[in-house]
């Protein structure tokens, strides 16, 4: 059972709050905010007003989601390069003139990469058992989200991506599967599999098969979540190496982000669970939450998560609502970074955290400043992997990709620590460190 | 291991003969044909002037496809159907309001026609392990084919269809692996799959999954030779029923096609293999044999082929180059008809079984005339069971969509039985006898 509500790559206004938007306005959304409202002169006040105001315009995207997908029948479409028309059509790229394609890449297998659409394709592979924040929703509730994925790689990085659902929740069966069909594919992107299944699933298929994988919900995230990182200790003048980082929740993304922030050279992440301080020693500590107590936490602090809270500088809410209060930011050091990553509804919302201190906030939502959102990384990560034919995304590439993502924001301010989707360059920019 | 050249679905021009295609004009080309050449008034020996003449024009489709698909990178695209443009594009097509789309198809399975690319898309399946007439090529060998299959589902009939190649020959494993990954799609289309695996492949999937599944090499080339013996028995004024149909070949197609003559009505089908006639009783028969030794040769013949071929009125070669000689042509009945359908290579060249006093001939050749493809039946087949939400395409089917084509020539003759692949109207009265 995936046991938080997050997702990272939430895309949009959402269920309330809309007004929000018009206070801390996402970059690529900016000129749409400055047309319709002008920048308020004392934000907090002005959000209740423009609250109201906007709560008018809030649109229903669950009622447009379903009335569009009801419409079009699904979001992908598999269309053929060569029209058939002809007889030297039909001769050429199908019998008989396909045998011979067929006999050159079956016996220069590298080759598939030139003469087949493994150069440029991506399963997005999902057993349903952590969709969204919606829990296990199984094979046929992942496909619209899965879809999803496959429309944002063609529309960002130009990747022929495509769905496969998996009907086993078995991880044996998963990874039996997914080596099957793999053959075919430039890449893998798993998704939405539930923790820890989804560790183990991603470490078995990327030590057996020759081909890039990457599980987005951890490491799309914990890229995204690192280049936030690197310029929000601009932002308040602390080095990264230095801060003490509280990672609460300790599902697929709470664990990638842990590693990451330590491979980046955070010396100090701590992660909580729904017990309270991961450490070395603590009864009951399943077996890839024993691994991330060897590798954080080396103050060997314990109890509960506000023990740990106290005088951090960065606190990452990967979890579910409420599950960060004033209280906690009120510990901490100063100058506190709050990323509120739970999705819809973060474990605080920013202006709370602000009012109890935050100087900067990232939340999953993109009606907020420093939207953390997955799409920033996945298309890029993929697109230089394809391109440059790695078969292994490496730590070092994701630190990488984190630097690159952060370097995009040229100065950043507090209401601007994450390059937005629209950001021109984007996806080559990520695509230009995975080679 | 395939012990068979044939295959079906073949497309063209080919390797020599390329000037009979000017004698026995493909319906399709006529136009062509007659714009090149005139139609020669003595047509045999008219035949070895044109041959010679077009051998001068003969084109390597061998190197036009490896060209083609080296510059393409394969034959397929993913594309969205929904831009990524605005706030509105993303909050719609992914999160927020994918998620109630997600839980709406979840809630109701059977909605997922409705609202996900399952309403449209067909997996193209294979292992690899018979590809054309190549053989076992494995998984990435049969990649150009399926792609092509694919690309041939939607120019044909607009169906999203996407290739899967199998890395394992294992027949638990293939099973157990498209059952996994079926549910996203509307349908199933087996492929070059090696007999006997191929029988048990589609029975067990059949039999488990609720969804369309069809085997092509065996179904589709059932019914199209079904459609073109309808035809061809209306031309030498024979009945059907009444009809000695002898197939040369007992491989996936053999089978496959003697068992829909039988449904068909005809009383008297003999097959037979490289040990000679399959009969009830024969030692060392295997499985799928014995079972056909059971359904036909209801006179008990034994020995070589031509025991069976003597007096027969069809001849259908399922099987290689060779197989299908002059003499035994000379000792079948009256106005013999011949189905030479081994690619590139036919069992007999069309113009030998004429010389031997063949009234009918047909191949799986494009060049020359009735060609049996089987892009005539699937595209229409796969169709009719997504529109209509059809999960399992049943012998009758099959038997109305071998009499629909069939009735799509309208005035058979010697060289016209089966409809072409260009015929308006062909995938819409293939899809509406699948209801």
């Amino acid at each position: 059972m995936k046991q938080l509500f997050f997702r990272s790559d939430h895309f949009l206004p959402t269920f309330n709050n809309v007004g929000l938007f018009f206070i801390f306005g996402v970059q690529y959304t900016r000129a749409l905010i400055l047309s319709l409202n002008p920048m308020p002169s004392k934000k907090k006040s002005a959000a209740k007003v423009v609250s109201k105001k906007a709560s008018s315009k809030k649109k229903d995207y669950a009622k447009l989601a379903l009335a569009l997908h009801k419409k079009l029948h699904g979001k992908l479409e598999v269309v053929s390069k060569v029209k058939l028309q002809s007889r030297d059509d039909w001769s050429t790229a199908y019998t008989p003139g396909v045998g011979a394609v067929s006999s050159h890449v079956a016996k220069h297998p590298k080759e598939a990469r030139l003469y087949t659409t493994k150069r440029n394709t991506v399963a997005v592979i999902s057993d349903g058992s952590a969709v969204l924040g919606l829990g296990n929703l199984g094979a046929l509730g992942a496909l619209p989200v899965m879809e999803g994925k496959a429309a944002i790689f063609k529309e960002m990085a130009d990747i022929d991506a495509f769905p496969i659902v998996l009907n086993t929740q078995d991880t044996e069966e998963i990874i039996k599967t997914i080596k099957h069909i793999a053959l075919g594919f430039g890449g893998i992107n798993l998704e939405d599999f539930s923790a820890p299944r989804c560790f183990e699933i991603e470490e078995r298929l990327k030590a057996e098969l020759d081909m890039p994988i990457m599980h987005d919900d951890q490491h799309g995230t914990a890229i995204v979540v690192l280049a936030g990182l690197i310029n929000a200790v601009k932002v308040v003048k602390k080095e990264l190496s230095k801060v003490r980082v509280v990672i609460v929740g300790s599902g697929a993304a709470g664990a990638a982000i842990a590693r990451l922030l330590i491979k980046a050279g955070v010396e100090d992440v701590v992660v909580t669970d729904s017990v309270g301080i991961i450490y070395e020693g603590r009864t009951g500590l399943s077996g890839y939450k024993k691994e991330l107590a060897r590798v954080t936490n080396t103050k060997r602090l314990k109890g509960e998560a506000l023990n740990a809270i106290k005088g951090a500088d960065v606190l990452v809410g990967v979890s579910g609502p409420g599950t960060i209060t004033k209280p906690h930011i009120e510990e901490m050091s100063t100058d506190p970074i709050v990323f509120a990553l739970a999705n819809p509804v973060p474990e605080i919302k920013p202006e709370d955290a602000k009012l109890a201190g935050a100087a900067v906030v990232a939340t999953g939502r993109s009606d907020y400043a420093n939207q953390v959102n997955n799409s920033l990384a996945f298309p890029g990560i993929f697109r230089g992997a394809l391109d440059n034919g790695v078969s292994k995304i490496t730590d070092e590439m994701k630190l990488s990709a984190a630097k690159k993502l952060a370097s995009l924001v040229k100065k950043p301010t507090a209401d601007e620590i994450i390059p937005s989707v629209m950001t021109a360059g984007l996806v080559k920019a990520g695509a230009s460190v995975v080679k």
